[in-house]
């Protein structure tokens, strides 16, 4: 393993990935492709060296984990293995497969004869991605941001720095020799954080992926735009109509498929009349054997022993959530927009008229019905993977793809056209749809 | 004119706007748009009680304005006619008639069998528009806002505080019955806007129409996504392939049709040999004929007399703008992304490939070849209105009318699907585009 080369500040990454992103959103589609598939191939050729740079940092974690000091999951999500390779470069090869995202016209207007214009897709420009602990991250995120055209800068939690420098250093090394190295910049250092939310004129996005209380204080550090979610308060509503074995299957698994992810169900909240004729204290019971804490909301809790929610905008993400009752899906819809966090919410009912409903009026990223709240993710989605999940209403909701990391612009062809005739009534706009 | 009711605090007024969207988003297309009618009607059968109030700030304008407390410009953009209100009736019918913007279907697919997965335009939710003076950007900015199911908060100038305060009454009276009088809110006072800008769990989007100084002093105070631009420094590239007749026409109405809009030329950028061909200098005349004040970059200020401009990243903003030299189209390409704010560019040049190298490189919303950067403007674009243009890169870039004004959401239908079994591989993804 060679020795790393001095790190150059955080400024100077920034403007290095601005100025390789244009270079980028230069070349040919076709040479953005190559060298996906060469950091596919390079992250199967340099594995040896990837593991043992990972091996590293696991022996570290499982000494902190030994001392209690790390939990158990996140050594977890540490550990790189070939196979685990190999799914990446499967990854990288399907992100390289996918349409050209650049230059997609979405619009074309004759605006008068001989004047054309037109709204295609660009790449978004200088991205900053924070991410925690799991190394395979890195590679996604880079390639997902190389194939729309963006800069990259990126920063690895301290846990995976010896895999995330390798994972590094093979991605760039494999773009020589058409795509700039800078356009991904790994950044070491918890301080260099702050430095790079300040460049609000050189960084377009910012994706934090993390803790709620990463995300938070990001947002409250920046101007630049945050792109992302504090919180993933779900719910699953079961309807009075809904299908006693659908609705237990769909409580069980969103809550307890992996409590900690941001799309598990937080609060369940249960038709009256379903409670009332049994479903509801089965689903309770359910939850309990798979070893689910419960807490009431108010109205359940003036008719049962379950202790009671501090909130019910608690996002408890572990083996323990809310119950409440609700008088029908609009009781559920209101409760839902007033204790949400926009994310993603499901109904399960067997009457079509009341999941519309629900599925209109919910407002939030993913609205669900009869699904598993756990199917909000990138990869299930069919954009190949994510590079996290916005709950903000602007620009990208939902799962991010590469769709979610490009911009537009207008492209307008003419022959020497001016406004002045069309004000004085000697040229009329047509604004023709082209195509 | 009947008295005014007391004015809630801007909070209730946000919160209340934020249920009529939701009101406003259940409702069907017909209600939205007949909605929009009777606001046509009413702007036209009201115009009285409209006009009259409009001559009473007209009336206190000119009074300051002969007091030197405020440009005739200022003026003469406060004043109402009974035409323009006849064509803002007819520009709200435009917009009425625009296709249904929500529920557009954006992609559909069958993530595997029974499990279909639509992304489809939702509402933003809630919006604040800031914007001076033109009291007609009141039903145009609500009308979009409205067509796209969107709660409004508008905040005008004082100068125009009658004017707004009536077609704001005219408008919201005209919503009955069906369409929430809340969904647009009129908010007076600057102190309000403090508050409002506080609000970024109730507000989505702020959208400030103004001078830069407005604009950057929302940008440092809010958390609230903010759409629009500071600076609309915007350049013309004279090509040495350019047609000089093109090119003189092109110059000189960028710079002098509305010299204080933000379309408008602030640099003028030739080519070498251009100018040693005569064209340059024959460019400055038209200019200073014109009533042009000319300021030189460096490289021009080398061979000429011009007085050398103080930066070269200035909006003018008058009858003023820079010269200065590149030695090609690539130096065009550099000083725009090192200059430009990134609003509108335009290269004048008869040799096609010059042309797409400045179009595809240039980083700016809007992009023009042989065409007078006057034409960004969301009317003149065929979006029907305008409610700003953004300068920014994420949501909406350039002209923004109502599709800047709506956000997407993800709706997947099952049949009580659970993601376990394709975890175990016992059930596969299709991701089968449908349609």
């Amino acid at each position: 393993m060679s020795p790393s080369p001095p790190t150059p500040a955080p400024a100077e990454l920034a403007r290095a990935a601005r100025a390789a992103s244009r270079t980028l959103q230069a070349l040919p589609s076709e040479a953005r492709v190559a060298a996906l598939h060469r950091v596919a191939d390079a992250l199967l050729a340099r594995k040896d060296e990837i593991l043992a740079a990972n091996a590293e940092d696991v022996a570290d974690a499982r000494r902190l984990l030994a001392e209690g000091r790390l939990a158990a999951p996140l050594v977890d999500r540490l550990v790189l293995t070939e196979r685990k390779l190999a799914t990446l470069a499967d990854g990288i090869r399907a992100i390289a497969a996918q349409p050209e995202p650049l230059g997609e016209v979405l619009r074309r207007t004759e605006l008068a004869p001989g004047l054309e214009l037109t709204q295609q897709t660009v790449a978004l420009g200088v991205l900053l991605v924070i991410f925690e602990s799991r190394p395979d991250a890195l590679p996604q995120i880079a390639a997902l941001s190389l194939r729309a055209g963006n800069g990259l800068l990126l920063k690895g939690g301290k846990e995976a720095e010896r895999s995330n420098t390798v994972l590094h250093r093979v991605f760039t090394e494999a773009l020589a020799p058409d795509v700039p190295a800078a356009s991904v910049g790994l950044v070491h250092g918890r301080a260099a954080i702050a430095d790079l939310l300040a460049l609000d004129d050189v960084i377009d996005l910012v994706i934090p992926r993390g803790s709620a209380s990463l995300v938070r204080h990001i947002q409250q550090h920046t101007r630049i735009p945050v792109l992302g979610h504090a919180d993933g308060i779900c719910h699953v509503y079961v309807d009075v109509h809904a299908d006693p074995e659908r609705a237990r299957a769909i409580v069980v698994e969103s809550k307890t498929d992996y409590p900690s992810a941001c799309n598990a169900m937080e609060t369940l909240l249960v038709h009256r009349q379903a409670w009332e004729a049994g479903l509801g204290p089965a689903l309770c019971e359910d939850l309990r054997a798979a070893g689910v804490t419960l807490f009431a909301g108010p109205r359940l809790a003036a008719i049962t022993d379950l202790p009671p929610a501090e909130s019910l905008s608690h996002e408890y993400g572990a083996l323990a959530c809310a119950v409440e009752l609700v008088d029908d899906v609009d009781g559920a819809i209101a409760h839902v927009n007033a204790h949400g966090s926009g994310h993603t919410e499901s109904i399960v009912t067997a009457d079509p008229a009341t999941a519309e409903r629900f599925l209109a009026r919910v407002d939030a990223a993913c609205v669900f019905h009869d699904a598993s709240t756990r199917f909000a993710d990138g990869y299930r989605f069919g954009l190949g993977a994510e590079v996290g999940i916005s709950t903000a209403r602007i620009h990208a909701r939902g799962p991010v793809g590469v769709q979610g990391l490009l911009t537009t612009r207008w492209v307008l062809r003419g022959h020497g056209d001016l406004v002045a005739p069309f004000s004085r009534g000697e040229r009329r706009f047509t604004h023709q749809p082209l195509d």
